[in-house]
């Protein structure tokens, strides 16, 4: 199709205000960009080929802003182990395997295989401290036609000896083969600096990576805030640091093209710097009521203005599908209401599609709705094997999609115009 | 295979201190029961037929001990709404239309397809007030297959005009004409007795509910300590009661073929009466936290001894699968523990895993896992599409079929040794 092209059906995407917006007709994709939706194709599209979707749902692509590649073999494994014990059985030693191209690519072959047939059009992604492997699961990606940015991860101190890198000096030194490689040889799939996070990253190896930030230009993307031993153990680790935001801020890591998962326990002036910066914060509630991390108080970061997506966290997040995310998104601001602070109303699950859409979106450029200028991304679902004697509006039918995505089938997904493979 | 035939494949099932299970071997089932597990096949079962499942998770069936058929039909829809909303655009327009048979069955018959095709071998299911839509979920559910107990609502104050029986009196005859008629007419399901809850009961039905149960033998459901709002309401209506539990004890509706969903916040006195009597809990996270209900301290009715199972609860909860409310039951946990009470500890895939089997599967008999004697329901699953390059121990298999169910295959079931047809 070219990336022109007209698709008839039911778009449903959220508004600025986050409300659900449905509308029937013709939404028109032109160089990969929404032209918007129309209830009768425009004299000047008539010549764009169509294809008829009719009865189906369609919605913006997903954006996944927080997953780790290399997490995926144990996805939905060990989730009741407590987090050291998770850590030293499962991630570290499967981690670790990957300084194997080979093992890191078969098994890379199947994460980015599920992540095309998936709902997902975007993604932030976590690979490992190695360079090669990580470079093989970007050329895996970029054949998949989805946009990804992909991070080889930085570790030099305060993990096993057997999946840490040897030096500040050297970790640095890969980090900018890593982004010279990946800059000449993708154009969807971009490097982005992942420092693992604070207890496992040197001050020196901190400031290398804040001066290759500036030199190339490209993102940041961590963790922030996710538990109190953590909080306390930077504290410790970084004492002359405001708070555990700022020492990712000390060295130039924060901006506006910086992803921070979790954001859990932050206080009023590290999420003051958050916004200042301009921060993506990925949230991730399946994950962090998983490893029993905590709710997020997202509908009080949306309020003040944060840019706020989802990511799954595999494989502290036990799926992909963010679907189930989304639905874990609202539950989570119920119990956070319930239990933890009345004052923010419990999310909705337009506030849930909003995250999952404009709200990542925002990360990766004009994307995440239907308006006219934004690049076309956009799922088919087809929603009619959840059989029911009611007739439910298009409204219910967005909400039972979300709680009910298992027993709906993705028939076609673009990003930016482009058609991706389902098969 | 005429209910004697042997299985071969990996059995996992929990003892009765919940530990996970797992052995590889032959099932044998005479009868309709359990023979054993056995590493060969003994002498005296070598003519049995055998199917071999090699490779696959043998578990035993699941039981659902509380959901709602009548909502099957908005499940995941307006989720959002708070409760009065919910009950009035929803629930009560929708069963209200079960008045009409013809209505009844084609609803019913989507609800009994999708419950004969789940990993659900045994169910106790709330109908609505009417007898012959009840009555005619019945006659679909006996030819499933499954061991069902379903009930025939109760409501005679406090809901619409439109929806509510018109006298205590006409209410307890028409439970008794339900009762004599489903007795007669069906073997695997069976009437229970079913006030929707204490504030659509008056005393006067309560009292003639009880007499019924007296008189037939049969078992009782209710709804229990949900929220905060129904226990002060329960509280005004039925001022001489100690207790809610106590409005459903002095009418004599609790025993050991009683169940109680949800029992959130029952006080130490109400705890108590439930472990003295015997009654069933049937703990429903997913819901609970949906309807913002809140947190059950399930750990701590386990270790006090009391029966606990757990249910869908649709359309509360937005899915029929035991596997997804599994998970939620141990998310549920991680969130009690960090928020409301440290003091139980999380619950775990096995101890989720026991519930949806064993626990609830008392209420039917000696039923719910592999042991000598038990009632042979087993779920036959193939995880073989979850892709990893990892090789996965079969405990962590079992935990990721848990979390990842959606990936599963159920490629057989049986009910009390009789094939299930999942066509």
């Amino acid at each position: 199709m070219n990336r022109d092209f007209i698709l008839k059906g039911t778009f449903c995407d959220c508004g600025e205000d986050r409300a659900l917006r449905i509308r029937a007709g013709f939404g028109v994709c032109e160089g990969g960009v929404c032209r918007g939706i129309f209830a009768d194709i425009p004299e000047k599209y008539a010549g764009l080929p169509m294809r008829d979707c009719t009865g189906m749902l369609i919605l913006p692509g997903l954006v996944d802003l927080h997953v780790h590649a290399s997490q995926y073999g144990f996805r939905g494994a060990g989730l009741d182990r407590q987090l050291l014990d998770w850590l030293n059985n499962y991630t570290f030693p499967e981690e670790a395997r990957y300084a194997d191209v080979g093992y890191a690519s078969e098994a890379y072959v199947i994460f980015a295989g599920d992540l095309r047939r998936s709902a997902t059009t975007r993604a932030a992604i976590f690979a490992t401290i190695h360079t090669d492997g990580t470079l093989a699961l970007m050329d895996l990606l970029e054949k998949t036609g989805l946009e990804t940015r992909v991070g080889k991860l930085n570790m030099d101190r305060n993990s096993p000896d057997y999946y840490r890198e040897a030096s500040a000096e050297a970790s640095i030194s890969e980090t900018a083969r890593f982004i010279e490689e990946a800059k000449g040889r993708f154009t969807r799939t971009q490097p982005i600096i992942t420092p693992r996070f604070i207890p496992t990253a040197s001050d020196e190896l901190m400031r290398g990576l804040g001066a290759l930030k500036r030199r190339y230009g490209v993102g940041a993307q961590s963790h922030l805030s996710e538990n109190g031993d953590e909080i306390r153990w930077v504290a410790e680790l970084c004492p002359w640091v405001k708070h555990y935001g700022d020492a990712y801020d000390q060295p130039g890591l924060l901006g506006g093209d910086t992803i921070m998962a979790h954001c859990i326990h932050s206080g009023d002036d590290e999420v003051a710097l958050l916004k200042e910066r301009g921060v993506f914060v990925a949230h991730c509630p399946r994950s962090n009521i998983n490893v029993m991390s905590g709710l997020a108080p997202i509908r009080k970061y949306i309020e003040l203005g944060l840019h706020v997506g989802i990511g799954s966290d595999v494989a502290g997040g036990d799926t992909l599908s963010l679907f189930e995310e989304m639905a874990e998104v609202v539950r989570a601001s119920k119990m956070r209401w319930q239990y933890v602070d009345a004052q923010y109303k419990p999310l909705t699950v337009a506030d849930a599609l909003y995250l999952a859409t404009r709200g990542g979106g925002a990360y990766f450029g004009r994307v995440g709705c239907f308006d006219e200028g934004y690049e076309f991304d956009a799922i088919v679902m087809d929603d009619s094997a959840i059989k029911s004697g009611m007739t439910l509006a298009d409204e219910a039918r967005v909400e039972r999609l979300i709680y009910q995505s298992g027993r709906c089938v993705l028939r076609a997904k673009f990003c930016a115009g482009r058609e991706i493979d389902l098969a």
